[in-house]
């Protein structure tokens, strides 16, 4: 396939009149060949929207094997892109071909578990009480179910640059709730955008879909994305990456005439726990696989272990000590774009130069001039962190925090005082429970998943994953960005009382024609099959 | 039971230390005899919230049964103040009598209705993902279910003094879902919010609960609330009132540091469609239950039909001159607040003054110097409405506007064109189903309850009840306020992944030692019996 450039508005590739860019090759921060991009303008926005919202009702009430097609077969459609696809998210990224193809599997799975949970009729939470015409006063027949928002704006993220993007999880799950999309691409992959974006494009059409089901935008800037969020046919807004961007677009949804849902992944710095027992009989191996998951991918991800809190004494002595072994033999890595990069040499200067923090360690130097990043290793004591809570900030990239907390009380201190995370960690041992029992509670408030004896940098797409967290870790702790759960950002409940046969939604009529699991006068119906 | 004014924070009862204030008899605009009430200050905001805080993680992790027992005895004991709790109602709101019982029922009911969802567990939402340890790479055990949110604020409604208000919906559902709540009372019914927050009180006392689940706070102005829902250990926000006050609430929230959920539902004229078949063959009866409705309890529901909308023709001016003729006969009403008279007066004065409008009928005019409401109907066309949007706001009382359509294109834009409701009711025959099936996407879009040959004011308190819909019906069309499905607003999801099984809450546990409803591997698990 070759690039355009375009923008993808309904069924309609058009360059956009706004700023041009191209895309930058990650490692050298060269640009790319052809094409150039060029940035939407408001007139797109408008346009793109438009499609949307006349798109909306012939798409949600589609026959749920329709939707779940359409999304198995952008699954299909992605994985023909081939290397073409892997190729040049390498370039764009700069992360490695393994991880990227790692990536597309999850993406295309994810798109595929979407269509089985739509097959399912699962999320529409059918419930029926039936009409009680003896009691006084009587009761009417009432029918619930839940229906898609309405068109969703979805901000690809750079970090992931086909799992978080344009056909990421959020459009799967907008697309799941039979909303509309209109992505606004992320400028660091343009090319890998585009052709996900064409990819999507071609399967609405394939599919016969209303063209507005699905549109892309470019912009070099955050105008469009600004637009885009206030635009009122937009009902909803997904996106990840920094807490400026995602309180900048909170902002702008709490200035509409009508408010709508902003559901930002912003950051966390994922505490783990290093339990007493744990480090005494495991420092070691607790090190190094520590070292392996803060450095994995370069560090870029939401989930890596930016704070280690361990309480004071030898084993924490030993796992501080190999972990500053481990992390000398690292190799300096590409990060997303140079933007990243200067931000993360500020972050960790910052903290190098912070005089309550020790470096305990860096990975190997980056060649002059080589666009690298430098793994670190720093150490504080919990009452420098208690004191300065900014140590407890993320940096995004291959570095994280030893914390070395007194005793058992300081430590509770300080899970009490950190912000909302997307995950927390325990490593332990079974002399370790009855600790972590007491603890259990803390961590239940401050985060949205809670892992035992693993490393957080992996996020399982399924039906009992929490990829979401108490605010700054989201803007909205009640919802999950990956896995089934996150089709409910993007539903609402609808109530039908009394009404004819004939009009009510087919999940709801008496006979169950779609087989759905509902809930009949409060209890789980017996489905068929 | 006597009363003494004061604040209940936690276990005590003190006096305020703020402004006075009085009980007023809603029928004279007499102050009603002792006590005094007394505002609280920001400390005692504080004390509660404090102590809410510290109740939360006691509270929340209790078994089922324990929590669904003191919900019970809640209802038991707001049925146990029998009839003094229903005279000084009746005497604060102007209600009547029938009317009071039934609202009383009702509370009692839907706390009992939280009880059995508590023991249930269907709440949880919890779901198992196996470990798949063969899988390349393999899969870690992974957990699911919903938790609190943390302390609650809810703001008592003036028109419903026991069903919106202290032991009402949002408590009932906040309480069910594990969460300390603080009321702040509505200064309109102090003496019916004292008696149902002491009985509240007496119940965490004999459940043998942390303190903090329960305070409640008054405030003859507005700065109590600002303090709670700006404070840091409220997490979510419950209130039910006018549009100003809820976006007022919802600033607060958007300012703090960490933004909560505000569930505000604050406006809706609740649409009626009179379609035309319904309308040749019944406008007279339609038109009699239509007044009927409109006039119930002064006209001061939430779901009262304040635009009636119908095409131009004969049956329509049938059911005009009916409905004028009906509301001619209607007396004058005790409002529930001399506030609420003088703004219903000053917004069908408003009305009554545009040229656009007619007067087409007025009830039985109040006695001078009565305090009453008098019921009124006014006409508009639909190109009036449509030029100024003005005429579909609410005025909250019993009076509502009638809609002529030249056609059924025209009522199909005036649709289009409506800001989000609570409800949206259609009047058919079975000729009309065609043309309604066509209006149900419209429909589905704007309300959150789709009603059929019946009148909204009614609010089953059930699983499949939706009381809620797109803003500015409400602040998030995402919820319910009345039913079970309440219960969301006040819960957030948490993944377990690989604890070992002594830490894994109950509900999660392999052998299902609670009987809970769950996912296995993404289907609905068999439960016991």
């Amino acid at each position: 396939m070759n690039l355009t450039g375009e923008l993808l508005i309904g069924a309609n590739a058009r360059r956009g009149q706004g700023a041009e860019f191209h895309a930058v090759d990650a490692a050298t921060e060269q640009a790319l060949q052809a094409p150039t991009y060029y940035s939407a303008k408001s007139g797109d926005v408008d346009q793109a929207c438009a499609l949307a919202e006349s798109a909306f009702d012939a798409y949600r009430t589609l026959p749920a094997e329709r939707r779940a097609r359409f999304l198995d077969d952008i699954a299909a459609r992605i994985e023909a892109l081939g290397d073409a696809l892997i190729e040049r998210a390498m370039s764009e990224s700069g992360l490695p071909k393994a991880r990227l193809e790692g990536e597309r599997a999850r993406t295309a799975n994810q798109l595929r578990m979407f269509a089985t949970l739509v097959r399912s009729g699962d999320a529409l939470d059918a419930r029926i009480e039936p009409a009680l015409p003896e009691r006084q006063p009587p009761r009417t027949d009432l029918r619930f179910q839940r229906i898609g928002v309405g068109p969703v704006a979805v901000f690809g993220a750079s970090n992931f640059p086909l799992a978080f993007s344009v056909a990421g999880g959020d459009t799967a799950a907008a697309l799941a709730a039979g909303c509309p999309v209109v992505v606004k691409a992320h400028p660091a992959h343009p090319g890998t955008s585009e052709l996900v974006g064409r990819a999507i494009q071609d399967a609405v059409r394939h599919a016969e879909l209303p063209e507005g089901v699905f549109s892309m935008l470019f912009d070099a800037g955050h105008e469009v994305g600004a637009a885009l969020v206030a635009h009122p046919s937009i009902k909803a807004v997904g996106f990840t990456g920094s807490r400026a961007g995602g309180r900048a677009l909170m902002a702008i949804s709490n200035a509409r005439a009508e408010p709508i849902p902003v559901y930002a992944e912003m950051s966390s710095v994922n505490p783990n726990l290093l339990m007493p027992a744990a480090l005494t009989s495991r420092a070691e191996t607790l090190a190094r696989d520590f070292v392996a998951s803060v450095t994995l991918g370069c560090g870029q991800f939401c989930t890596n272990p930016g704070l280690m809190l361990g309480i004071a004494g030898e084993g924490f002595e030993r796992f501080a000590a190999t972990a500053a072994q481990s992390i000398d033999g690292v190799q300096a890595g590409v990060m997303l774009t140079g933007g990243i990069l200067r931000a993360y040499d500020a972050g960790i200067e910052r903290f190098a130069a912070n005089p309550a923090v020790t470096t305990l360690a860096r990975g190997k130097a980056p060649e002059a001039g080589s666009r690298r990043a430098q793994a670190v290793l720093f150490r504080v004591s919990a009452k420098s962190l208690l004191a300065d809570h900014t140590l407890a900030d993320e940096v995004f990239g291959p570095c994280s925090v030893l914390v070395e907390c007194a005793d058992a009380d300081e430590l509770r201190t300080v899970l009490n005082r950190i912000e909302g995370q997307l995950t927390i960690t325990l490593h332990l041992d079974d002399a370790d429970q009855p600790a972590a029992q007491a603890l259990l509670p803390i961590l239940e408030r401050k985060a949205g998943r809670i892992l035992a004896n693993g490393f957080p940098t992996g996020v399982e797409v399924c039906d009992a994953m929490v990829h979401g967290g108490p605010f700054p870790a989201t803007s909205d702790g009640r919802s999950t960005s990956v896995g089934t759960a996150a089709i409910e950002r993007y539903m609402r409940p609808v109530c039908y009382q009394n009404l004819p046969a004939a009009l009510l939604p087919k999940a709801l009529r008496d006979a169950n024609p779609l087989g759905v699991h509902r809930r009949f006068a409060g209890r789980h119906e017996r489905t068929p099959g």
